[in-house]
């Protein structure tokens, strides 16, 4: 996440109506709201090279779900938010075999809050392929499912990117879910999003390292991306409060800044068990979130 | 912390030289800025009624260290702050004997990264209460020191303030050392400097209860306040770059948010050791870092 | 924990029948056995000096919750274990009002697995006494809870029991519950037992120092045990293996050892949150499994 | 660890010196001791066919360094044991180029403390793949050295193995270090030594698969092992302490038990960090125990 701006989607478009006038319709893009369980799903698809201009993002379908209520603790939240994702990304597998095995891959640096969000959901995900192996009279009818953190370069001296290729090369898998945690424009949207997208990543960097970049192209397999915005840079912050030509004279204060909530590590805990919830509902058909609670116990 | 904004006092005095034009001295205030051991430390002394009302402070000294080193990783950076807080730290402590009991009293929530310096300091802290009294063959010249970790309120339901008293009337320390974290007004003061004072603290608020102050007059003893400013607030920083007028229209948005270091918990991690070091050489003579760490180990 | 040899009073009882005819009626000694919530209760009475003799322990009610199908996971295993102990709890308290203040006391060293218990229930317990005060008109109804985990002489400096006596003096609680782990003498009690006592704890030692004693004679209010044993003591193992005669000549190499299960780790935990648990409902009349939950996340 | 009965080559010697006539040289073994910075160091070797038939073990070297100066914190202890397995495993490197790159994978699972050397090792090694490459400027003269820790089975769905060889694969290092706990048969050498071999591993299991094997022959480069006694199991000592005929009534009881030091958790820590800085020593010349503190802080 760190050397990254990976802007949401959802931002590419509201930064593009911004700069033409509002009501002008995007010619290659389609968009629609909607709600899942109680809460505000956008959908943004980008259909061709038209649309990839207009937002700089490549073809593809860009879900973003506002969690509002997971924050006000009110009753069940937890499980309609679970569901709410889980819908959604089920949406992203479309026509993905039952038995067809997927690897979930958690990226980030768990030793830093706000880029936790990935190696906490792999600890929420219900890891079944070698059980499925193993013991096929119990778990014979469940899909197959891996789970890696990935863990950060300066860690493993390993690109997160070169890890999961490492992996899929040896075990197989017919998809890729990689979760990571993302630098926000909008101070509204850290910790209340989670951004879904069929498109695959670019882990650690976004400038334009083909070789890095995880998806159909380069791994032959879908990659779903899951991002959650923790953080707004605290240059974007400043450029948004002062205006861009303001932004010099305060830039060498604010780039090693990020803004946070105050409650990062409870909100973070917070949205990694949820996705890994929805992320472990949309992957086995049948599920209850106690059935998953049960079996993660 | 987190509901406290408990400003340094080396910016309340920058406040103070920013509202009245700057080349005024300040009267009932001194001011001197000096050296240990390669860092810089700043020292305010506010000496009467006339320096209260200009700062806002009560009487006592308030000193700041600068450890600018300690980021870059430069040799033994670590063990040069450790001694510049020993040795600043036995400045406050005056003349107190070398084997009256003191309590190093750790203050904040060790589960919120940015106010986890107490607890983590009390982890740090070199405890010989129990073995001046049991094994007094091998630590009889040791001071006896015991220490807390108090907790927040909503762990504990009792007051950090409440169950440090009753330790103190317990086991009767001659001294208390209560380290916290600080909200900053600065930017470039975060997680770049420590702040001792010698006037006490009031924890987990500033609004002026004086049953929950921890001072001289409170508990009968002095209590020296270590300070580590880790965070932002987000209303203060709005402020400092837009102006106050401008403050209301982004309020709603930034009042719960912070701004920190990106590398928050390596520094918050680093400081606490530092002080921790700091504190331990302080308080038993003689000793060396390596010491320390040896005992500690 | 570590210092000393906690028997449960279920296995005092188990010696003595062996010591003796088994047949015999304990003189001064009532014992039951039933049921709650599917997992067995065997509850001991001693009733006078005749008892206390015969089992050297203190007049006073014990019970024994064997927590079987906790480890297989049925079918919320966990609600019907923390009820259990809830009511077990709740009989032990007496006629203490709904209202009366209680200070939940967590014992041990958090650092050391098998002696977690004490810290972990800490982190289970809903601690309500500020919010009582705070915000009456949402918690007027609850019962005043707060909690401490008392650490340990090592990294406190101060006894756990002093602790739990200043904080006594201080807030002043109409009843204590002391959690703690526990040796126990038994290869098959281990992590499988939950034991409740009204008669008290000695932190730290049994060594016959009264003044460390916590319970109603020293602290004018009852005091409930709550132990779990975690661990058998090597040289108790080896004991119990090779019968008396064979120890010396072992002793040296296991009095420093422990035997626990594989999983201690994973079992710590489910103990703790499911004696957290019950404490809750204990204390809190009219709540769900599901409340406190909410209550806790 | 934990499915697996890794004895120790040490004490494979020392089996079969009891079977047989304690004074027979065996055929095809050669052992010798001597001592590396004051710690006692075992090496043996294993020759050829006769060798492995006497001591059920693959041609190869084991080496054991006992640590116990270690425990009883001696001056330098730590620096000291670090250069010692540093030394040892830098002969078992043999002629590797100064610039060869390595992996370092630690073995086992993080949240059970016994099993945790592997992942803790992991986080005192010396990662420098990446800086070789991004920084040659500053990094160009080290080895570059990966890092991974291989997770456990029940968490990742992927075997450690598979895992490993998948990295070696994408990376292509000239050797794996690869670090693990292990389950010993004595007492006495419990978180007290350190074994070294140039055999490599089997992870997870003993039971003959030789597809999971990592070794010279499955990975085309050598496989160094690094073993650390952390737990008897209960079996193992009942049989110990009372001869194997009367296993079988103790049996059902003991088979989930583990035996270890009362201060696992301490002990665990310290053997990791004198095993990583170890290993840092070894692989990259002419560096200090400092400058691995340094690098790693």
């Amino acid at each position: 996440m760190w050397k990254q701006r990976t802007d949401l989607a959802v931002e590419a478009k509201e930064l593009w109506q911004q700069s033409v006038s509002e009501q002008t319709k995007l010619e290659g893009v389609q968009a629609r709201s909607g709600s899942r369980e109680g809460f505000e799903v956008d959908t943004v698809q980008v259909l061709d090279r038209r649309g990839e201009q207009a937002l700089d993002k490549p073809v593809g379908t860009y879900i973003t779900i506002t969690l509002d209520g997971l924050k006000q603790r009110e009753e069940d939240a937890f499980g309609r938010a679970a569901r709410a994702i889980a819908q959604e990304l089920k949406g992203l597998l479309g026509d993905l075999p039952a038995q067809a095995p997927v690897l979930v891959a958690g990226l980030g640096n768990r030793a830093i809050t706000p880029d936790a969000i990935g190696p906490l959901v792999h600890e929420y995900t219900m890891v079944t392929r070698h059980l499925v192996e193993q013991v096929p009279e119990h778990f014979g009818t469940f899909r197959p499912v891996a789970s890696l953190s990935a863990g950060v370069l300066g860690t493993t001296g390993v690109e997160s990117g070169s890890l999961i290729r490492a992996v899929c090369d040896e075990i197989k898998p017919a998809c890729v879910i990689a979760v990571d945690a993302l630098a926000s424009r909008s101070l509204h949207r850290v910790c209340r999003t989670v951004q879904l997208a069929d498109t695959g990543i670019v882990p650690g960097s976004g400038v334009g390292n083909h070789r890095k970049a995880l998806n159909k192209e380069t791994l032959g397999i879908p990659v779903i991306a899951v991002g959650v915005p923790t953080v707004v840079d605290g240059a974007t912050l400043a450029m948004d409060l002062l205006g861009q030509e303001e932004l010099p004279k305060l830039a060498q204060g604010v780039e090693n800044l990020m803004v946070t909530p105050r409650d990062i590590d409870a909100q973070v805990a917070d949205l990694s068990k949820v996705i890994g919830f929805g992320i472990d509902l949309a992957l086995h058909d049948g599920l209850s979130v106690e059935d998953v609670e049960l079996f993660l116990s």
